[in-house]
């Protein structure tokens, strides 16, 4: 058997986006970037690099690549909103728990979340 | 009217999946960083930040975050297969351009690209 044969899915793709959140927190870059890295360091995963930045007059985007999955963000807090990005390939990594963990530290009240498989 | 009512989409993220890739490109490191970036600098925007790994036996994961947008790339050289993200928001990076440029370079035989709208 060839090996494209076995595995379907290589990555669990997860689209957060997360509407009515708290606009202080979403224009935090402090904040938001504490909240990707607990939540990978939740997962036991260890961290592989960190970018982050805070737009004028307001915004954060930010990408933080831990073993085996990202985490990315972009947030619009005049509209109470980020649009969030898990990726996970491998088992160290549980995106729905993550996901749980971010709606909830965000204070969403209107999460909207899809999932995705990525691979063949 | 209020802020939420003007806009719909606030982002534009496509999702590259690009099998029958050349496993070789897949697995060099500085060639995958340099797609990127270069990617994103003929699209003439900042680079904020930059985070690559290379696994072992094989694989290379990294982040680009620019101004405006992201890039994610995971490849399976094992499989010929990378699992491409590119997120814009604004108007100085265009997804589609870029899409074009990243199956061209990692010469992919047979990729699957899908345009979501990100936003309310």
């Amino acid at each position: 058997m060839r090996a494209e044969c076995k595995l379907g899915t290589l990555g669990k793709h997860f689209l957060l986006d997360l509407k009515d959140c708290s606009s202080g927190l979403l224009d935090d870059i402090d904040f938001i970037k504490e909240v990707l890295i607990s939540v990978a360091k939740e997962a036991g995963t260890a961290v592989l690099g960190v970018s982050f930045h805070r737009f004028q007059p307001q915004g954060v985007s930010g990408a933080v690549l831990i073993t085996g999955a990202h985490l990315c963000v972009h947030t619009w807090p005049e509209y109470g909103y980020a649009a969030i990005d898990i990726f996970t390939h491998g088992d160290s990594f549980r995106p729905d728990e993550a996901a749980r963990l971010i709606v909830e530290k965000l204070e969403s009240k209107n999460p909207a979340i899809v999932e995705l498989k990525r691979g063949f």
